[in-house]
């Protein structure tokens, strides 16, 4: 796909930002290797974006920043124009990123010693945002049914309904296995922590990458009571490819419940803006429909391309799930359950970085993870050194008679 | 002061960049109104800083960052060639503020019911930060000599010595009162720690700026065994006007502390750059000399014009301090100890908006504190309305019998 035209602006999908030798941690990576690792693009930001970075720049003076009505209003107009669930503009809460929020909230809600809910296999850093700050991580693992998984809601309430478990952290969508939740698991989610007094904080980074399936239901948009323990946290991170801008939005329809985050963010100094970190997010939520629009053909036809490229030549690896995101969810266990000595030697055969699956815990240790938000070229070049990597892992490590491809291998 | 020249680079300290209506929320206030109480500055940064960031900006791609050597030996350099005092590249730690590294030190040093030892009048935050995270402030509160404090060390040693004391902060040079403490002083300071087992956190944000009086010494300067148990913290916020930058670095000598300060950083998700602020640092302290230079030049002709104003012409009010910083610290007990009730007035009458001295504790109920780093005529605007609403309050306030003005008002 060359460049994607939406409201007559011409974007460009085809060149990588070169970001080899720069500050990027995704590129800090030896000569000739090439990432997808990490959850960020390989794509330039809207320039809208960028241009509006580039007037807040002419004002010249830096001092101390604080949200305003221009913000909130972009929010929520994006969430009412891209998502058609508006949140009130005073239920926001301005942080410095959806982790800071994640981690000031375990914080902030329940105890040292006390079980966050979470979901396994998810997001890696949901664990440490826990257990850096003395909970526990309790998981109720997601049922593996076919190509995708399901929550198992029995399993789920047994975990809610614990005396010490005061915080439930949902991926929605999910992140490793790109799964979108329907408005009637968020529900029945929802239900279930209100039932046993369970916070449910909902992080909704990668609520606008929705590729297919159902469409993203906003935690925030579900109707009271269902709504009164519910944080939902959005950014332009992921959409944007704006790790880097520091700005998300906690959405808490609950007055009390929205009193305590902002008092946790603020005593935590995750509360404040940088000098670019408004005017970014004002810019991407106001101007970024198109380039939005542009990014998800892009990746929906890089997807397409992966997947075609894997189920044709990839002997071993099997991909689940992925209707969000721009991450692969791979299935490994034809060939291994140490997802970790697979991504080293992929690495070391090949420089593909992959990132291993066993970080999410569940079964993620049967799983790798590759990030397909770059150039179609550089796909490419992942792509063949995933299959080459493979086969000579193939061959090194299984027997011959065991290769069939989706026969998983017993220890 | 017609603009400064420095390297052959003339810079405009006569123009304010125009931030009514912005998110800046030094300028959040009424029509007509004039704000010279929070601490940024009315003067545009150094260009060169912006042209580092315009730079960035062309790169595209905004993904995680993390520092790298390039940013550690601009700090480096910049302390080295400023101050005569080179740390090691290997002592840094990047954070995300000065006022979040000291958050987050007070919650990763000693425990919840510890004493913070602080030197009141000191910058309000300190508070907060101790406060909100459950420890209590424990003041050595300075002691008034004629227009200086000086640091009570019998008292400051028994508070340090009391076992639950674990943590002082010390401002280096000090605000609200613009002091600069001597080698002397600050190896007496941390003797004293060191004897007490008591970790040294010195906030030195605003070391650049010393107008006259002793140079600034960095705490992380100081010989073994005495910077054992020191944390510096450093940033080019005040310097060059970049607070929403967001960007500080602390300096830690040993190892084990330093690993302690990091992992607290990290839990607290103040460790990461934002996209600017690595390459807005490495301008700042690469690039920055020559402006820094011109700001000093105008700070000072500034500072004297305003003691000047206020010597000949405002009756009441006597500057105390004021060899560092752009804050300058006037006694006002010759009319009320109650500051928070005069800068209300002031306010009301003359739209001049000022720091009440109280928020600072110790004697700081007979003070204001005014922030005069702005371009002349606004400085110059400033201080006539200070003087109409002193006069004023004078004339309401005080009866004709005890208009003499060095004279105590006692109530």
């Amino acid at each position: 796909m060359s460049g994607e035209t939406a409201n007559g602006q011409t974007y460009d999908f085809r060149h990588a930002p070169d970001r080899r030798g720069t500050a990027s941690v995704k590129w800090d990576v030896g000569e000739g290797e090439l990432p997808m690792w990490i959850a960020d693009m390989d794509f330039a930001t809207a320039p809208e974006i960028v241009e509006a970075m580039r007037r807040k720049l002419d004002l010249g003076a830096f001092g101390y920043e604080e949200p305003r009505d221009d913000y909130r209003q972009a929010v929520a107009d994006w969430y009412a124009t891209q998502h058609d669930a508006r949140p009130q503009t005073d239920w926001m809460v301005f942080a410095t990123g959806v982790v800071p929020a994640i981690s000031s909230i375990v914080r902030r809600i329940g105890h040292v010693g006390d079980n966050v809910v979470v979901e396994a296999p998810v997001y890696n850093i949901f664990y440490n945002s826990i257990e850096n700050n003395g909970r526990h991580a309790l998981s109720s693992d997601l049922k593996r049914d076919g190509d995708s998984y399901n929550i198992d809601f029995d399993d789920l309430e047994a975990k809610l309904s614990n005396p010490l478990t005061t915080l439930m952290i949902l991926c929605n969508p999910h992140n490793p296995i790109g799964k979108v939740w329907t408005r009637n698991e968020l529900e029945h989610t929802a239900r279930l922590c209100l039932k046993h007094h369970v916070i449910l904080l909902s992080d909704e980074i990668h609520g606008d990458l929705v590729l297919s399936g159902p469409d993203y239901t906003p935690a925030f948009s579900l109707k009271a009571p269902l709504n009164r323990q519910i944080i939902s946290l959005v950014s332009p991170s992921k959409t944007f490819n704006l790790a880097a801008l520091h700005a998300a939005t906690a959405i808490v329809p609950d007055p009390d419940l929205r009193a305590q985050v902002a008092r946790g963010l603020n005593t935590d100094e995750v509360a404040e803006p940088n000098l670019l970190a408004l005017d970014g997010t004002i810019a991407a939520y106001n101007e970024g429909r198109g380039w939005r629009k542009a990014l998800i053909a892009q990746l929906r036809s890089n997807r397409e391309n992966a997947r075609d490229f894997i189920d044709r030549n990839i002997e071993g690896l099997s991909i689940v799930g992925g209707q969000a995101t721009y991450l692969m969810w791979i299935d490994v266990s034809a060939l291994t359950d140490d997802a970790d000595a697979f991504t080293d030697e992929i690495r070391r055969r090949t420089g593909l970085v992959l990132s291993s699956g066993s970080v999410y815990r569940g079964d993620g240790n049967r799983f790798i993870r590759l990030n397909f938000a770059c150039p179609p070229n550089m796909l490419a070049d992942g792509l063949h050194r995933l299959g080459t990597g493979t086969k000579a892992y193939r061959s090194t490590h299984i027997k011959q008679s065991d290769r069939s491809p989706y026969k998983p291998r017993r220890f």
